[in-house]
């Protein structure tokens, strides 16, 4: 009977979560708040065919008076229960074409994809209190990962890869400070094809999105405040030709 | 014969740096751009003892306008020289109280010590193409190592090592542009006593200032890319009661 939001559900990877989310019995998956910046064909779908499990909360997440508005969106839909798990899912990647010199992004990507992430955070934590889980996905990527940085030098997204580490980074601070008050924050990490992920991610939707709704649904204590990546059957080292691996084990930072 | 330009030296350690470059012969250390976005009397007083060897360039570093005019004044001094060595000092740690929750300031940190970094080093970057060191360091801290934070999780300035972790992330993805043009981009950490630093620091400003001018003056092309420590003299594995040491060796990103 748990309630879970997402953000970014109008597409790619929140919205196949969702979907995923639902085939669980409504034992252990009672509400899914689909926070999106507008009601897509596909969201609707879902939506139509949910029994009233899965409900629409426009949210524009650099908005803030859009965010006090999905919290009471949400505290409404919820009624008595809390929120017990939420997903920074909603985020942006763009290129930068010509090296970093070129980067005239960075402050946007920041806002999209770190600030938000800790405004929405922030305001949600009345509801995440009241919740039982009290765990808190963000979504990453091996991209953020300082250590492992040569390995993507190739790869056209240096805004992207400064505000992943910097969103590595708040999701350990709120850890810090809120892992003694029975919260669990976690940093998970993957390379799937969507539209951000491109035609030649590793993995197929559908692996990765059974992969991370494993963490959704069991991620606890002993997974917080890492930097994971998912864990996907057949991919523990990695496949040939292939960079890199899901072996479920934490990623350096 | 090399050429420096340094932010933030009103006061702190930019000046402090500033007065110790000025103490190297003129054939090692020929001239000293002291930014900083006000002229104070300590940097006053530096620059009419230095004979004509420092000078000031007014900048507040996230003014992108003071940014092009500080990039054609310094021209206007180094005529026909390039500029060999940027260090990027300027900087802000605001305390954030009672927990991540109240953070506030991220935007406003990350715009100061993360995306004016960024826009400086790229204004700069055709002045240090024409200098013969191409050297650019990054003042950074141990509070910026995501691997270290649970060292610091009762240090209230989240914003602050969000940002720096951050910076850490830039400086990795200008040293990966940039290292075959020749340029060597370092990230420096240390803990010392001024304003920011505060009067518990480990170091005296004296040892603190006399290792990384060392750092400005040597650091190669092997220490392009990484998170360095800055070496003190019988601080290699700390002392009796202190949490940190100076062993000028690598940290943990
Ligand atoms: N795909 C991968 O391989 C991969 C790997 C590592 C991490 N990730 C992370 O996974 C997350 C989802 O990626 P994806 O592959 O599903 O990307 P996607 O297919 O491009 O979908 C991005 C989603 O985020 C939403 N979004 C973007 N900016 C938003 C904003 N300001 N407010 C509200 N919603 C916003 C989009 O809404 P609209 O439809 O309105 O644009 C869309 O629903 C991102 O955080 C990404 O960094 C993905
Ligand atoms: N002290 C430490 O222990 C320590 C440890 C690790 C890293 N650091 C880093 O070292 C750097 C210098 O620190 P500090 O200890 O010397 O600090 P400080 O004594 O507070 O001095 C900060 C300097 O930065 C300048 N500054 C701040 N915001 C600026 C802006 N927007 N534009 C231009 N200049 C600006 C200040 O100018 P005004 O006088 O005009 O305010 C001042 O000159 C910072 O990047 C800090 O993060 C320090």
């Amino acid at each position: 009977m748990s309630t879970y939001l997402i953000t970014g559900t109008s597409r790619g990877l929140g919205l196949s979560v969702a979907k995923k989310l639902l085939l669980q019995p409504v034992s252990e998956v009672s509400k899914i708040i689909a926070a999106a910046r507008s009601e897509s064909d596909a969201l609707k779908a879902v939506i139509s065919g949910s029994d009233g499990r899965v409900e629409y909360v426009p949210l524009e997440i650099t908005d803030e008076e859009q965010i006090e508005e999905a919290v009471s969106l949400t505290a409404d839909i919820l009624g008595d229960n809390g929120l017990d798990v939420l997903i920074n899912n909603a985020g942006i990647m763009p290129f930068t074409q010509g090296g970093i010199a070129n980067m005239t992004d960075l402050k946007h990507v920041f806002e999209v994809n770190v600030l938000s992430v800790h405004n929405l955070t922030t305001a949600f934590i009345p509801l995440l209190e009241k919740g039982k889980l009290k765990r808190i996905i963000n979504i990453s990527t091996a991209m953020g990962s300082i250590t492992q940085a040569p390995n993507y030098s190739l790869t056209p997204h240096p805004a992207y890869k400064i505000a992943k580490a910097a969103l590595n980074m708040l999701t350990v601070q709120w850890h810090l400070a809120k892992y003694d008050d029975r919260f669990s924050f976690i940093a998970s990490s993957l390379w799937v094809k969507t539209d951000l992920g491109g035609e030649i991610a590793d993995l197929e939707l559908e692996e990765a999105v059974s992969a991370i709704t494993e963490r959704l649904l069991h991620a606890g204590r002993q997974e917080a405040g890492k930097f994971l990546n998912i864990h996907v059957k057949g991919w523990e080292n990695g496949k040939p030709g292939k960079h890199n691996y899901y072996d479920g084990k934490e990623l350096p930072w």
